[in-house]
């Protein structure tokens, strides 16, 4: 892990910060379309998944993995979408989006259809210490 | 593995049989608009990654991450998208496409933005061939 790790700025700009995993910060986008969680691993200056080292490309599927199945538990969602695209912010960021058959988006990928539909302070701050909660529990086991 | 595994018409419709990897078999998607491979692990009914036991998570991030460092150096892209999305084609699959700055679609994802561009049997027949002989070089390894 590098000490030279600073957060994209548009990334900073778009997103509620929930936790620091082992590997990597879990981010809320601010868009209450979708729950939509980002993981950042904290490594400077690589844009893709296979650019970590191995022991961090398993720890990273560790927490993708947790922070999944939690999701899909937690909101009962009819699928996962997880995806590492990076054309526009190039910092290795990857997606998980929980989506629902009745969504406005199904069965279309998110990116570009809608515009975000921020959360109220009361709904971040609700949802941010739901997830935080749970990945708490998790991480001290 | 489970020996009920049965590739998903969908997707032997859309695309071209490449490798068989230890875990997944290698697609090439039948879009000649953009280097667009697919991994799909043999293992039935399941639909996200962390359905697959940790045994065959680590070995799909193995085959992912040298599948993305192959098709990086292979056809010099600007940036890779990987992707498990699955909201039309449920059965686990895991798209890796190479983008590139002018690529007709970028930087947008390209799900539901063009119509598939259909390789002529000439052009398909090279490509699955050149990516299978570097796989294999590597799985023999």
């Amino acid at each position: 892990m590098s000490s030279e790790f600073k957060l994209h700025p548009q990334l900073a700009k778009d997103c509620f910060r929930i936790a620091s995993l082992p590997l990597s910060e879990l981010l809320l986008c601010n868009d209450a379309n979708y729950p939509w969680f980002i993981l950042v691993p904290r490594v400077a200056e690589i844009s893709e998944v296979f650019q970590l080292d191995w022991q961090q490309q398993i720890q990273f599927l560790n927490e993708s993995s947790m922070l999944s199945e939690l999701l899909m538990q937690e909101f009962s969602g009819d699928k996962l979408n997880v995806a590492a695209l990076g054309n526009v912010v190039p910092q290795l960021h990857i997606h998980h989006i929980v989506r629902f058959e009745d969504d406005k988006c199904w069965p279309k990928p998110i990116w570009g259809q809608f515009d975000a539909l921020p959360y109220s302070v009361k709904e971040k701050q609700a949802l941010i210490e739901r997830i935080a909660v749970r990945v708490n529990a998790i991480l001290s086991k």
